[in-house]
């Protein structure tokens, strides 16, 4: 196994190292504009390590994890057109940038290209395979963006939903480079299901912790305005359990708070977050969900070190803070 | 072998029987309103009808000729969100009807979908060469569309310029239906040879057709109104041609009539494109391709009927008015 900033040096390089026509340049640059940004590379680091972990060295994997970059990043260029969002990893957003057909055009190339990097230098049944879970993650990925969005519209959106959501909309491109790791070196279904659960119990950690550092961060080490989901009325799980478990004055507040915008909303809503529970309910969900991860990969039967890393992995969602 | 009409009656059978998930409904329903809505389905056909010519029954090539359908529909939802075009097949676009997010994620899923399709009922190897086929084309058709918006702002764009776009725009996607049949049929290279140059070939008499129809089509039997392309300054083939072989106070004219719009725009403009021999030059290459065509299809050494239904078919590119 090698180090998490090992995988993730490895990645950039080998993101660097993409070519692309040199025209149409106005279709290429906002692709290397994207993807070149930055961001955590978690994606594809989890599809190297578990790869590593069963065997198969970075550059057997490598194509596969480029693949999953890419896709990320063409649904970070189309959602932030979507959300109208003007700024990512601290620059302007390709529709801010160029426009809003270039970024639509950009990110359909993008999808095109992470399914054409997805099969690359892998044989026939394998490469079928990877290419299935490949689609149906994506399928995945869109019905989860568009509950999102259908949730904004409601008032009434229950943590069930909400769960199942962020299980399509983040879990699938977490378990999914999990489990392509997986196939990529072979393993049998016992594993294949250990790295999907543990895949998707950390996605689960992961975007729950999301929400809960975009209300509780601190702003100068998580790198955004705190608050703008508040401000957005977005349905967090903690919106949606403090919808869920306040009652008389508090439920009003929060309801006639909706829809206004103001640092005060900020500390209201976070206060009402407080009170009800939702905060302290986050954080023990947050939790659970990365024990399960944990007990995941205890049933992969691994390495220690490798083990150990998956672990250690699982915990910093618990503790990150940007 | 079958009429055009009998393979396009299947392949709208088909479209009616494609199952989709029935959530999340804002995603789905915009793409069966979108494939349903009409069209000639000349893609899908040319994809039953060689590989019919070739024995392989309709049954055995649908996937490939409906993801080439759902591709193309894709192309279109994106492209009119681009271009804001707020009318396809008589009724208002998915961007238009609901609105841009819908009609991104709705296209997005439809370009999956596609992929998704464009293998299924295929063994390893055909399925990857097919796969390959279809997403290089995909990567052209993005290409094309890019160049033909670079166009918009330009005023010197070449003859050979134009003829490259509209090769990768239109001509891709009309080839590889072609070539996906041929190769659905285990054709031998020369004959996989043939049917791509007829689909080439074909493609391009048949956006040199559409582009002579928006100027000089009948408005009743064209199905829209004539003259959009004058009034948008679009860089057709006629514009080009006419910029190019102008000179003194006609070229003057031409340029000065340009980011203007009137109805007395479209009569001038086609005036010139009368008089500088452009419209006559527009209507020689289109013979030419199509007797290209019609070379290419004489090549593959099909049986007389099949000749003969390729030969109708590139035939009706010179006759078309709608």
């Amino acid at each position: 196994m090698h180090t998490v900033n090992e995988y993730v040096d490895y990645i950039n390089s080998q993101i660097g190292a993409i070519k692309y026509p040199s025209r149409p340049a106005r279709l290429y640059e906002p692709i290397k504009y994207t993807i070149e940004a930055g961001g955590k590379r978690l994606r594809p680091m989890l599809l190297l390590a578990v790869a590593d972990s069963l065997g198969v060295p970075m550059g057997m994997a490598v194509n596969q994890a480029l693949a999953i970059e890419m896709f990320h990043n063409f649904t970070l260029l189309h959602d932030d057109l979507m959300d109208r969002a003007d700024m990512r990893h601290g620059k302007p957003t390709v529709h801010v940038k160029w426009d809003a057909a270039t970024a639509i055009l950009s990110g359909d190339t993008m999808l095109t290209m992470a399914g054409m990097m997805v099969t690359k230098g892998l044989r026939d049944k394998s490469a079928l395979d990877i290419l299935a879970l490949f689609n149906d993650t994506a399928i995945d990925v869109y019905e989860g963006q568009q509950k999102d969005m259908d949730f904004e519209s409601r008032t009434d959106v229950t943590i069930e939903e909400y769960l199942d959501m962020i299980s399509q909309k983040t879990g699938a491109l977490i378990a999914a480079p999990c489990l392509m790791g997986a196939i990529l070196a072979n393993a049998d279904e016992d594993r294949r299901q250990a790295f999907k659960e543990f895949g998707k119990a950390l996605g689960k950690a992961f975007q729950l912790q999301d929400d809960w550092l975009d209300t509780y961060g601190d702003p100068t080490v998580f790198g955004k305005k705190i608050g703008g989901d508040i401000l957005n009325d977005k349905k967090t799980y903690l919106l949606i359990k403090a919808l869920a478990d306040s009652t008389g004055e508090q439920k009003t507040e929060l309801l006639s708070l909706m829809g206004t915008r103001s640092d005060e909303k900020i500390e209201r809503v976070r206060a009402i977050y407080d009170a009800t529970g939702a905060e302290a309910a986050c954080r023990s969900l947050i939790e659970e969900a990365t024990n399960e991860a944990i007990k995941a990969i205890e049933r992969a039967e691994l390495s220690d070190r490798a083990t150990e890393f998956f672990r250690t992995l699982a915990e910093k969602s618990l503790t990150r803070r940007s």
